[in-house]
């Protein structure tokens, strides 16, 4: 079976915590709005009256399947490429990181769009900067402190012991996108956190992620993003 | 068994999606933070070093299930209580469907906190202001739009045809929450959705809810929860 991926064209965004978990499992799948087609074929999909319509991407198809939501399109691929345990305990568990993940990757978006996603950062720049300090005074440190801890009572390498799961993968993106965004608040920022970037590390040293972070399907980061890097918050 | 449901005490908050759950199914749970030594019991747990401990309230204790998350939580309960489908299509779709009402919760939520949960109302007056006016006119159109569609092209009473799920309870509380943050700019708007407001009058009339919302197990609305009723924003 060949994936259909759905996401905006030309950036990682959350389309990209899919990416991975599909890249690290060799799954076949087809970028669609990398195609011709793919942003019209999106659209249309997106404005479907019957069936499972998305509210917004990254969506993907699996055969009949049309599955929307990043932490749920993870939920599935993860039972299906062995990138979450089986029981039922640690499915749970894994579903419940990543939703942490999500909540945190909102966080990171709204320091550049504080007053919502209808509006440009330019006209949010003061507000902005408000959200930018309190994110790395409160809440990063509270986010990854959690991670962290986990890591640190793990049993094995990754979050839940000897087995990689698409919460690893998600986490990996995380670090690689605060680096992109904030060089030089987590510069400092990175020795509060050695379990991370070991993490992170270990991630990218993966055949099949460092085939994929080498190849022209990984975008590089910009300003259309999640992590978009403002001098004016990188203080 | 009984649950035991762990939240900030005296708010509806996230908690009230997981509480709508628990009581349309008849389950017998305890609301540990109304108990004398609940509130030091759930700062315990959150601070756990190992096991599965979650980043934030709410999360359940089921048996030996500790479950972080509001959507993971009614993943779980929506399995056992029947509020859910059984097959895997429709759990991940009633589950996608959550997930887009836990992004609607945080943009309410953001109307009155856009420079982040750390930060008082009081201090982030203006900056509130201009959140919520985008919330109403571009957002709340936006998610209530889709969610009304759905229920447009649903063969049943409920979102997915004719057996209530979990996804049903959560948006009778987006209705009544809005109704009471926002009377004035809700009374207008609630003309464009019949669909979501027969929902919401629905769930109310079922004999569980019913008897819940009556009781006082249901906390009233106020100003620490989501769903905050500021005059200065609902113009």
């Amino acid at each position: 079976m060949r994936y259909e991926l759905y996401y905006w064209p030309g950036i990682q965004g959350r389309g990209e915590f899919v990416r991975l978990a599909l890249e690290e499992a060799g799954a076949d799948y087809a970028d669609v709005t990398r195609g011709e087609r793919g942003m019209a074929a999106m659209m249309k999909m997106m404005e479907a009256r019957s069936g499972t319509p998305p509210f917004a991407p990254p969506f993907l198809k699996a055969e009949k399947l049309l599955i929307g939501q990043t932490a749920n399109i993870l939920l599935y691929l993860g039972s299906r490429h062995g990138l979450a345990p089986k029981a039922e305990a640690g499915k749970l568990w894994i579903h419940q990181l990543q939703l942490t993940v999500t909540d945190l990757v909102l966080e990171i978006h709204d320091t550049h769009h504080p007053l919502g996603p209808s509006l440009y950062y330019e006209d949010q720049r003061g507000p902005a900067k408000k959200r930018s300090e309190e994110f790395w005074k409160e809440r990063l440190p509270k986010y990854l402190g959690y991670f962290e801890g986990i890591l640190k009572s793990s049993s094995g390498a990754w979050l839940t012991g000897r087995r990689l799961t698409y919460a690893d993968l998600s986490l990996f993106q995380i670090v690689e996108g605060l680096r992109y965004a904030f060089p030089k608040r987590m510069k400092a920022f990175e020795r509060g956190i050695p379990g991370l970037v070991g993490l992170h590390d270990r991630v990218a040293a993966r055949p099949n992620i460092k085939a994929y972070l080498a190849s022209d399907r990984r975008f590089a980061f910009n300003e259309d993003g999640i992590f978009r890097r403002y001098k004016a918050l990188d203080v």
